[in-house]
């Protein structure tokens, strides 16, 4: 008899995008900020490093909730940090869907949602979105929801990128007898949000992220706003110093220099538009992207795996899975100018040479 | 209807020792390390706080595998890295004991292990220590391990500081049918360890943290060495990115300065005996201690509790518990020989005023 759980001993771990260590390769594959934090930032992170990495840190990193909440407009006590988002996720199965209880996602998203399913033991809904990518509130998605102890919806949605209609998430909130969770990981890329839902309802948790617009993915800091009583669930079920005492630091320097990182964010914004108007112009379908990345279909003959090949071969590392529904697209992370013309460039000389 | 899962609605979190902000506090209730870590990490922290932050970590944490493997003579693969040595147990948890099955562990000792078995929805199953802190294999013990999937033995103890009889905690090993994690967090301190266990057996892994030896309790890095198919199932379960660059980082300069740590540890066993001693010579009782702390009772009339008040009144804080077979006694930090002839002092005044 195996040692251990069935459901884990079964189950395939999260796979995710590869960090490799290999020089000159343009990183297209984890949508990582291209930009370094801000020098205040790093400034503020070495003057931390003394003595005190040997005391333990602020079991509920009580000053960046502080900050957080002020600059979203929340009290602190809504608020709860974690060892990045995906810790943040992760405590939401454990506090809200037992074993064998439903656990909803829709899909195709992020496909870390299915593992944490798997790992709780908790039983799976998959909702499909409809071919742009979006909800639609039909009578077998309500089927579907009833009974529901947690929902997952990723918003600004991955990997497509695209915005889901707000009205018909609503509709899913109001439907839902469990908690919603709307994972905005990439909503500082976005031109709307959905914190107002948090407000309005009691069973709504947003989940953010500070890997992405804040180019701290490598010290690992996400955190989620709710009601008191859910977050205060979460509170009991997370590690008790599970963020250091240099991401605590260093996320709440990234929030003092807040004007900073808009302006990276702008710059992507801007960059993801050109690339997306020159991957059309190389006649790709590419789904209007509300995120760092864009999800795109080359023109025929060529496949996606041919053009993720092309492109490694090139030492460019863009996102491809052999998944249904989605095996005729790659993701591709938004990196600067530069590196985007070399991407672009690549992906031109893919496509003539078949 | 509740949002929150029952048993987490109905459990208390577990209580980590206060982290207050007092200036001037004498710190002694969380077991750090008085002594920062060596200039070298601390040089070679500040040297990676660069634009890779944007980057996410190393998923498995490879680097600081390979070294730990070396060290303790494991390969890498028998290895994994987490966010904290609480983090390990929690993975422990998810992957070898599922909801209503057995969650085993000796009593008193860490008082997180039932709480991961609340969060988890385990069957609780108390094994008492007898009242030298000593396991013993007697009939009602061995029926209480029936059945039992997961097993928790903190070795040395905590809070009492006593070393366990080994061949005790083989007979445990040998009559679990479940896995065995021994937790070992306070191992750096002792003469003895149990890594032979890890190679003699399949169903125990062996815990440890950089947190107390190694001054780096700020920056969260625990690992367990164990069996490759039990690992496998802790990396399937464990978060993608759960330690930070940083983190990683910091623990391998740690390694590399193994000497200067050892240094740090020789010193504080050594003021560990001679507070031990002055302690026993104030009438207190003292189990003997191969940690970095000591469990004391005060002498009668005074009690622990007013022991600790009394402490707390003078800016020296100490760990207590209101609870069964506990309460007479209070857990005390070692920290520098100067601290501690300050906690001695105060110790004295309390005594004599009663």
């Amino acid at each position: 008899m195996s040692l251990v759980r069935r459901q884990v001993e079964r189950m395939s771990g999260y796979i995710p995008g590869e960090q490799p260590k290999v020089a000159g390769l343009i990183k297209l594959n984890t949508n990582e900020n291209p930009y370094p934090p801000s020098p205040k930032v790093l400034e503020a992170m070495r003057g931390a490093i003394d003595e005190k990495i040997r005391l333990y840190p602020d079991p509920t990193s009580s000053g960046l909730r502080a900050k957080l909440g002020k600059i979203h407009e929340f009290d602190a006590d809504e608020i709860v940090i974690g060892n990045g988002c995906d810790d943040i996720l992760n405590l939401c199965v454990r506090a809200f869907c037992g074993e064998c209880e439903k656990l909803a996602y829709f899909w195709p998203s992020y496909s870390l949602y299915p593992v944490l399913a798997n790992i709780q033991g908790a039983t799976q809904v998959e909702l499909p979105l409809d071919e742009n990518f979006q909800i639609k509130v039909r009578p077998d998605l309500l089927s579907k929801l009833v009974g529901v102890k947690l929902v997952f919806i990723t918003q600004p949605n991955a990997p497509s990128g695209v915005w889901m209609q707000r009205v018909e998430l609503q509709r899913v909130i109001e439907e839902t007898q469990g908690v919603v969770v709307i994972d905005e990981a990439y909503v500082d890329f976005a031109s709307e949000n959905c914190l107002d839902f948090v407000r309005e309802y009691e069973n709504v948790i947003v989940a953010r992220t500070f890997s992405k617009a804040f180019s701290f993915a490598g010290m690992r800091v996400g955190w989620a706003v709710g009601p008191r009583e859910l977050i205060g669930a979460l509170n009991k079920v997370k590690d008790s110093y599970n963020v250091s005492r240099l991401s605590q630091l260093g996320a709440e320097a990234t929030l003092d220099e807040w004007d900073a990182f808009q302006q990276n964010v702008k710059k992507i914004c801007a960059t993801r538009e050109r690339t997306t108007s020159a991957l059309v112009k190389l006649g790709f379908f590419v789904y209007p992207s509300q995120t760092n990345f864009v999800f795109a279909r080359p023109p025929a003959p060529v496949t996606a795996k041919q053009w993720f090949d092309g492109l490694r071969a090139r030492n460019i590392l863009v996102r491809w899975w052999d998944a249904d529904r989605i095996r005729d697209f790659a993701r591709v992370t938004i990196s600067t100018d530069e590196e985007m013309d070399k991407f672009l460039e690549a992906t031109k000389e893919i496509c003539q040479a078949d």
